[in-house]
């Protein structure tokens, strides 16, 4: 039996999704189109280097295709979007202006391996017949200097969907599975079916919305917090467990002690981590803190918990973005 | 009628202190010893440059007398010892560590120019029958670089009494009003009586606890502040309200609208500037914050008042003092 190749378009080739693309291209069930802005000149002439935990060292890869922008739908049918790129709602493009163009309604799964809660609202809004899954990565992967690409945590990846009213639920768990199936064959990534994904990002943002917010705004990476001590009982520990009501609020449940097991998550694993938006500050890139700490603290004070630690966390995060805009020449001091 | 001058000591000759030597000895009531540390030789060889708002342009001026290290009060008696030093207890020797050698128990009256709450709590231990005068001082005063001193706005100083229960009230009145008399002698600081020790404390924390922990927290001065918008009202507010609460729970009932009034004062007077734990972190300096931000935050906490936004405020504050003391070697990780 021939195989047939889904047809997929990769947003955001930089250290998550060009792992992710050469996984793809790997296994045999993709043609892959990666989308490349900044680096796609470098590695039109000399191809992506790879140094990976999971597929060895690559000189000179080159995707099937690459391009400049983002393909139309008019022109080309994708089965699967998978978009890696950052998620800053407040920094227009949103995500959703820029892949729309290529999504074709009805069609395309849209794949988002992305940080943070509601991410998949404007897809909803925007195109409410297609199917949204959620991609949650473990990878530690990072591009640097542009073309090369440094792998070393191994690729662990959970889909699921993102329950879409308007769509029948075995129709969304077959996109799930089909994705798994094509992101496993290569038999090199870690690639398993989320259950529940609201449950997995709920989660999840117990450590994003509270230590990864607080490391970016102290400059302190997770050791250094440890520490120092006392912060992490005056502010992480109270954040967690509003994140812990506030999911609860919203109908998913997490464990009693979810802080203590999050806490002794990152024990071990994390001595001197720099987590995201910490590495993103330290760039004077723009920080993902609208999806992880906003909309956990609008979901869960819409349903009446009171989150001060949260909302003051939040206040600061908005305070340094804008510092950061200002430094990127997005915003003016009058 | 022979004048008896006093025999002063001042601790912390930088923009302040000098400004306030200066002022003291042009008076004609005081004898100044000043203590200089770091600038001690070049003010013995070149006396301090002046530009001053109050007292124009002053080349080479050289206090009565200088010391590099505190006398002991065994070879030398002061009538008032005048403290115009940071006031970091959590970084030893203390205030009380420093001023002690000089202090004649019953004699001295001690004179805190420093910001912050309960800083005379640490005096009343070690010196249960001194006077200890409360100075909040408005002056705008710098040096920079070592001995050239610019002071820009006028020198506004609130001397009153911290009230000493082991001491008759009227003799710490007097001292008040003696020490405002020798510094207002040269006529041209603006030199009064606060009558309310307690309230004029609380009430500037209401400033100092929240934006001026904020401004130190993001990086950002008070201009960028409110043209960022949002996080005044998620959390400098707020912060503001908890002050205001933890004010009237300790006794010093500060009116309902001290938060708008505390930031009408600032719109006009404080575009785009650095309080000064933005300044203090700016230079890598260690920060005031346990008497602007713990001191308040313990009182009212103790008082039942719930601080989540103060709380969070102060435990980012300790994380950041750390990485400070870090810098400075003063803590190691491990």
């Amino acid at each position: 039996m021939a195989i047939t190749k889904s047809n997929i378009l990769l947003v955001g080739g930089g250290g998550v999704g060009t792992i992710g693309a050469f996984n793809l291209e790997r296994g045999g069930l993709a043609d892959v189109t990666v989308v490349l802005r900044s680096n796609f000149d470098k590695v039109k002439s000399d191809g992506f280097d790879i140094i990976s935990s999971d597929h060895g060292v690559v000189k000179g890869w080159r995707p099937s295709r690459i391009v400049k922008a983002i393909p139309n739908s008019d022109e080309e049918k994708f089965d699967h979007i998978v978009c890696t790129t950052k998620n800053i709602p407040d920094a227009p493009p949103t995500v959703v202006d820029i892949l729309s163009p290529a999504v074709t309604p009805g069609h395309t799964v849209i794949v988002l391996v992305q940080n943070g809660l509601n991410i998949q609202k404007p897809f909803f809004e925007a195109f409410p017949n297609n199917v949204v899954l959620s991609g949650v990565s473990m990878i530690g992967s990072i591009e640097l200097p542009p073309g090369v690409i440094t792998h070393r945590d191994p690729d662990v990846l959970q889909i699921g969907p993102f329950r879409n009213p308007n769509l029948a639920k075995d129709a969304q768990d077959e996109a799930a599975r089909k994705s798994i199936e094509i992101y496993s064959a290569a038999g090199k990534a870690e690639c398993t079916s989320a259950a529940d994904v609201p449950y997995s990002r709920w989660r999840k943002l117990v450590y994003n919305a509270c230590l990864n917010s607080t490391c970016a705004i102290t400059g302190m990476d997770t050791g250094r917090l440890r520490v120092a001590g006392a912060p992490i009982n005056a502010l992480v520990r109270p954040a967690m467990e509003e994140i812990r009501l506030a999911a609860n609020a919203c109908g998913v449940p997490l464990p009693d002690d979810i802080a203590d097991t999050m806490r002794s998550i990152m024990e071990p694993i994390s001595d001197y981590f720099a987590p995201s938006m910490l590495v993103d500050v330290r760039r004077g890139n723009l920080m993902e803190y609208e999806n992880i700490v906003g909309e956990p603290l609008r979901a869960g004070t819409k349903q009446g918990v009171d989150m001060p630690t949260l909302r003051t966390l939040y206040g600061l995060l908005q305070a340094i973005q804008w510092k950061l805009k200002e430094a990127k020449g997005m915003v003016e001091v009058p």
